[in-house]
């Protein structure tokens, strides 16, 4: 079950119809799941703007914690700009997937001789025998053509099909808010590949593992990585997306991310505004902030409640987070 | 009384014998209070690490919203090393505060032509007249040749005389912890000037001031700014102290920081081991970083529950947080 | 004389009508030169930007090599805005002039409580008597408030009275391009504080002041800095305004920089156009490119040019650059 | 020939022995060159510490202009570690090749599950047919594992096999330098894959294509990109090697580049000397940084001296430089 359904609401903001990235307009999610009920459990996850097909869009990475292998973020940082669906997948296939998201783009604009796929990666490794990159072309190619709006799977599904975080069985989380910022209506929505340490923590209440799953043997190595997609239809430059995905980052404290060396801890931010609209002031920005880090927080407790125990690689389990009252208020 | 005198413990890590950034060997904190009963809620904090007299320590800062004036971050960025005391004030007399570091340092190397203040500030006009400019070279002298060992004032003192923190008045606040990193013992200290929005979180529970305090007039602009100071004994790079300064940007969110565009939220990490030491490896920093967030927690906490109901500039009234059970536990 | 004046021509794109970054409307330069004629070489220029009184204008910092104390720059970072004139001077008195166009901002908004000046410095230490801070509020406020249009002074004058650079007396000096970018014609001025070490090179032929000056005694240490203004009435944001900006860093080695470790090279670039209007797009920001670092290397040029022989502190000299056919062409 | 053989001597400080990277203690370089003689004309070249056998070296990347693609810069940036040889080739190429620098890592640490390879590219696709991406994993490994000692080849080899630079056939180039710096020697070396825009300067005599090679027509776009290693066996951690890489990019103005904003010029620096070394000091390093910039101008001269006219792709031609005594002197 999603967060909001066992009871756990996250800050006062209206979500969007779906809670969920797609409620930004033409943002669309796809997974290809790599399951085969034994020692592979991983896959791809695809959020693609569809405005891509009319340009780039405005956009900023953020490195909370840079030990991980994001592609594509030194020409986002120069030009500000997202000219590829944004892919999440697991460490070692992460450059397999990038070559796929540039067959991809080289099929859209077959006379384009320089793409810059955006491909973030998480490890895996623990329920996944991440050393046989098992990702190939097709499941990259079916991720990013099957992406659709409507409510995304969560929980063990595509690129969080064997993470873990905050020592449970994590995967796939979203979330969205509605906020009025510099005078108008925008929708903020977030999605987030779960797989970090720490100790688990619902609206301030610690739940650690190891109180409520009896024996349970933690992930290691204990710090892996998260990424965060935000996605939004408030009209915002490079810049100040910057802004937005430096308080993704931020928002994962909230759930008790102990931020560990070894995460990969990055946050992508783009706009699906038209070009051409006035950008939100900065002194207008706040609402925005706001309704990021409520977004990212929900998406990433999404990540956790919608996830199921699952035993992969090397028999190893990861339980999923209990429905227990005594956090769920 | 300090939050851990009031029952709340943050985290399971050993504090130093004071608890305070004064435990990590050779650093000294001075305060310049200026409050004359009225205007005037301002002044000034000095962190003096005794071991710059033998040359600069490494040192980082990390910006985790830069709107702020922080004097001195380029030269520290570009060789990763502090050669000055840290300077806290407020916002507007930064500058003053900075020229008289000058003459603190040249007075200490009489043919040095080249010297680089590190001085922070915030905006503590809610309560104070702080377009009168009022700290003087003489008050940063005093804070700074007055700077001593032994557990600093917290609270309403120094640079924290005036700021406000989470709608409370808030101020100066210290802790620190002991930890085993990279197979050595070392204390992290954490000094914070408080003085940003959001709502006050204590383990986990929120505590707006609207309903402790009925009738509370917020301050104004929410965002304003908070300022971290790091010290640790454990031998680190300018490269790893980054790392553990942003960590205690993290550790803001933990007591509900909303993290405002219009804050200018720095830390500023230096290290005070010996040269020569080999750093602790950047496998080894995990439990230096949950020194880190767990020492910022708890130094923010002091700040505000070590502060006392101001009434200052145009009659404007920051309250006290409550000691209040239900908070408490 | 100035460069052009002496045959020397740096590219092929035409000038503005003065050569100058006052060719930029509405971009005013002022100096306050203050020289005893004995020990004191030092000064103040201000760059002022007319629209500032109408709201703060897109701006970048880059730095080239931050051993510097520039005053201003994490705010101009994270907000992308110039909200305070341009103000150069020595190193040791940057502070004190920072307060000073505090004073000068306040005077223009009685209300304001937050202002960003951006005040950058070189050490002029070699010829002045920098321990000495001889800037005073008036100093900086005569610049500010005496800036003008036509064209600058030139050489030992303003902040650039006690420079050298390349083992020449310096100064300032400026220039400026005109391009079409974008479908638009536009103005690039740049306005240099030259101060910084290498073997001079007049469009491709070094000339070592040890050959043309004998028995000369480099200035100590030979790094020092390089500070650099650059404006611009082509309609660009705080990203693309930051590419200009490296590029006129880029620009110091043409005339033979040795971008020595000491020195502390920093561009600061701003854009006078009106808000609303769309931005050059990146892929048309060559020329401007082109125009940024040939106007910079002329106003290095201009600065040396301009400049004459000065003896100052100690009794030592900075010599001109003689006028000498064999590099003059 | 190279620049050395037709008498252009770049600046005063001896070469090493080889004047190649090579001269830098364990330092190989592999190329393998994809070249049909016809569509494609490309490779790879692989530039290969031995001393990573051992463990990381300390390692920094700086990025000149961030339109490339260059993978594995964020987790260098983070922990200031080389972790895997850095491998170079053409731009769609480039993620092909990353999967196959992994397989030779994960050979050489069979219980490995991160790794982070770091791989550049320029766009060679004015000569090569870059949309068919032909690079293997064999032709990595192959260049990897056939990495020598000795004098690389230089000129249309491996990744330099289509590239073209300032209107000139050009390809791969290295130099190295001799210095002392902090009271050791030391040796600096370089190697370039030049591939960018602008007009060939030979000690500050400008060789436009268009004058030496009578109805050329320049590659397009006019700007491309360029991959610059450094290595040196000085002691130099993360933060200082980042200080010569920086250097690396401000060298290319000598050869005329124009830093087009298309243009991804990125540098590589890592240190080979063996752990425990104290660094040489800041203020030490402005030997290192002259060495730097001499070899990284004399590798480029040597990447285009030593490229020979290639007629490629689309039956496009790119001239080799004429050995012509205007400019050779």
């Amino acid at each position: 079950m999603r967060a909001r359904s066992l009871g756990v609401v996250i800050g006062a903001l209206p979500t969007g119809p779906l809670n969920a990235i797609t409620d930004v307009n033409g943002v669309l999610v796809g997974h290809t799941t790599v399951d085969d009920g034994a020692d592979l459990r991983t896959g791809v996850t695809a959020i693609v703007p569809e405005r891509l097909a009319e340009g780039g869009l405005p956009a900023a990475v953020h490195t909370g914690n840079g030990y991980g292998k994001l592609v594509g973020s030194t020409q986002v940082d120069e030009l500000g700009v997202l000219e590829s669906p944004v892919v999440l997948t697991a460490t070692l296939s992460v450059f397999r997937a990038a070559d796929a998201v540039l067959t991809y783009l080289m099929g859209r604009r077959p006379d384009g001789v320089s793409f810059n796929p955006l491909v973030g990666e998480t490890n895996d490794g623990f329920l996944s025998d991440i050393r046989r990159r098992p990702i190939t072309e097709r499941h990259v190619l079916d991720a990013l053509e099957g992406a659709s709006g409507g409510l995304p799977a969560e929980g063990c599904v595509g690129a969080g099909t064997g993470t873990t975080a905050l020592g449970f069985k994590a995967g796939v989380g979203t979330s969205s808010r509605r906020v009025t910022a510099g005078g108008s209506e925008a929708t903020v929505g977030a999605l987030a590949q779960a797989n970090f340490g720490g100790v688990l923590t619902v609206r301030g209440v610690p739940v650690p593992v190891e109180e409520v799953v009896p024996g349970v043997r933690r992930p290691e190595p204990p710090g892996n990585s998260c990424m965060i997609v935000v996605a939004t239809d408030a009209p915002l430059d490079a810049r100040r997306l910057g802004r937005l995905a430096r308080r993704a980052v931020f928002a994962m404290g909230r759930v008790g991310a102990s931020y560990a060396q070894g995460s990969g801890d990055y946050a992508i931010a783009f706009s699906t505004a038209p070009p051409g609209v006035p950008a939100v002031p900065d002194a207008a920005l706040d609402p925005l902030f706001a309704a990021v880090m409520d977004a990212v927080e929900e998406a990433l407790l999404n990540s956790l409640f919608m996830a199921t125990t699952t035993t992969g690689f090397a028999g190893r389990t990861a339980h999923a987070v209990p429905y227990d009252r005594r956090f769920l208020g």
